[in-house]
C-alpha cells in the first residue's frame, strides 16, 4: 500500500450526514409554511430519487447536468407528491441549497487533518464544484483539490468518473485509494484499478438501518471511522 | 466591495517565484551533466516560450493540451537551442516537473491564511490540476478549490477561462476578485466583469527589472503584498 499517493473520497454519506441535515432544514423551511411531514422520511425520499436521476445522464438519455439541477428537479417532484404547493421559486432554491450545508460526521474534520499529512485528499463526489466548495468551507473540510462528476463530466459509478480523476492528478489508478461508505462505489473504483477503503457509517440511513451488515467484499481496508483509516495507513494521531 | 465572495489567483509570478526556482533546479540537473549556462537566463527563456505556445491553443491552431505538455515541448526546444543533448526522456520529465516545485513568495502562505477567513480562495492559473495540487501540497497553499485552464479547457486571457471559473463557483463575475501580478490578466478579468487586485512583484523578472513601473490601470486594488490585500479587504492579522 506504500504506492498510495491520493485518497479520493465519496462525500454524501461518507463525509457528511445528509439525512439529519436535510430533515432538519426541510422542517425549518416547510414547518412555518404549515406542513407537518415525516422529515427524515422526506430526506430519504429526496435521496431515493438521486440514483435514478443520475442514471438517465449515465445512460446518455440527457446531456450532463450538475447535481444541483438534478436535486432541484427531484425536489419539485417530491414537493408536489407531498402536497406542498406554497413555495415560490426562491424558497425552492433555498431549500435545494441544503445540500451545500450538510454536517460532517464527528470523525471527519480531525480525521482528514491526519490523513492530509500523508496523502493528497481529493473529493470524488457526484456533487458539483460549488456544492463541494460551500460544503467544505462551512464544515472545514481540508481538501487539497475538488474533483468528481462536474470536472469529469461523468457520474459515478461510470468508469470515466474514476479514470479522469486519476488522470487529472497524474496518478496511476493503483496510486489512488477510493474511500466510501458504499460498496457499489468501491466496486466500480476497484474495477478501474483503484485501491479501496470501506468506511461503515451505521447512521447513514437512520436508526432502523443501524445494524445492517457490512458488505462482504474484500476491500483493501474496512474501517468504522476516518481515525481508524488514519491508523491503518500509519499516520500518527 | 462587500459583494466579493471568492478570490481567484494567478499563480506563476503572483503566488510562486518561478524564476529563482527554475534557475536553481536547472543548475542542479544540468550542472552535473557538464553544462555551464546562465541559469536565470535559462528560466527566462523557458518562460518566454509560454505565452506563444498557449496562444496557438487559444487561436484554435491545436486542441487543448495541458501546460505540462506545453512546458515539455518548450523545454525540448530550449535544450536543443542551448546545446544540451545528453538528457534522457526521464531526466527531461524530471526537469519539466520543476514547475510543480516552485517556491511561494514570502508573504503568500500567511497572507492566504488570512484571506481564507473571509473568502473562497481559488487558483485560476494556466497550470494544470496536478501541477497546482503538487505546488500547493509542497508549499502549503490553502486553496479551497483548484480551477483554471485545465478545468475550463481554456487558457487565460481567453474569456472562457474567467467565465467558466465564476460559473463553476456559482458566482456572478462581480462576486469574484482576480488577484494577479500581471496587468494583462487583470484587464481580461475586468473585461468579463471580475473585480481586480494588482499585486506588484518587483522580483518576478529579476533584479534588472526590479524598478519597472506599476501599471497605470485603475484596478480596484493595487498592493505590494498579500498582507496589504488582506488589510484592504478588512481581514484582521
Amino acid at each position: 500500500m506504500s504506492q498510495i499517493k491520493a485518497l479520493t473520497f465519496d462525500v454524501f454519506g461518507t463525509v457528511v450526514d445528509w439525512r439529519s441535515s436535510v430533515a432538519r432544514e426541510a422542517e425549518a423551511v416547510l414547518g412555518p409554511k404549515g406542513h407537518r411531514l415525516d422529515w427524515a422520511g422526506f430526506a430519504d425520499r429526496w435521496r431515493a430519487r438521486y440514483v435514478p436521476s443520475m442514471a438517465r445522464v449515465r445512460r446518455g438519455e440527457r446531456p450532463f447536468v450538475i447535481l444541483d439541477d438534478l436535486h432541484r428537479e427531484n425536489l419539485l417532484e417530491l414537493l408536489a407528491e407531498s402536497g406542498v404547493t406554497n413555495l415560490d421559486p426562491v424558497e425552492v432554491d433555498g431549500l435545494n441549497r441544503v445540500w451545500h450545508r450538510l454536517d460532517p460526521s464527528p470523525d471527519v474534520v480531525d480525521g482528514l487533518a491526519r490523513l492530509k499529512r500523508g496523502f493528497i485528499l481529493s473529493s470524488l463526489s457526484n456533487g458539483n464544484v460549488a456544492l463541494m466548495v460551500n460544503l467544505a468551507k462551512r464544515a472545514g473540510l481540508p481538501w487539497d483539490v475538488i474533483l468528481g462528476a462536474e470536472v469529469a463530466r461523468a457520474y459515478k459509478p461510470a468508469a470515466e468518473a474514476y479514470d479522469r480523476t486519476a488522470s487529472m492528478l497524474q496518478l496511476e489508478p493503483c496510486e489512488c485509494l477510493m474511500v466510501a461508505a458504499h460498496a457499489q462505489d468501491l466496486r466500480a473504483a476497484a474495477g478501474r484499478g483503484f485501491h479501496t477503503a470501506y468506511v461503515h457509517r451505521a447512521d447513514e440511513f437512520g436508526p432502523s438501518q443501524a445494524d445492517r451488515p457490512w458488505p462482504s467484499d474484500a476491500f483493501d481496508y474496512r474501517v468504522s471511522s476516518f481515525f481508524e483509516l488514519a491508523d491503518r495507513l500509519g499516520l500518527d494521531s
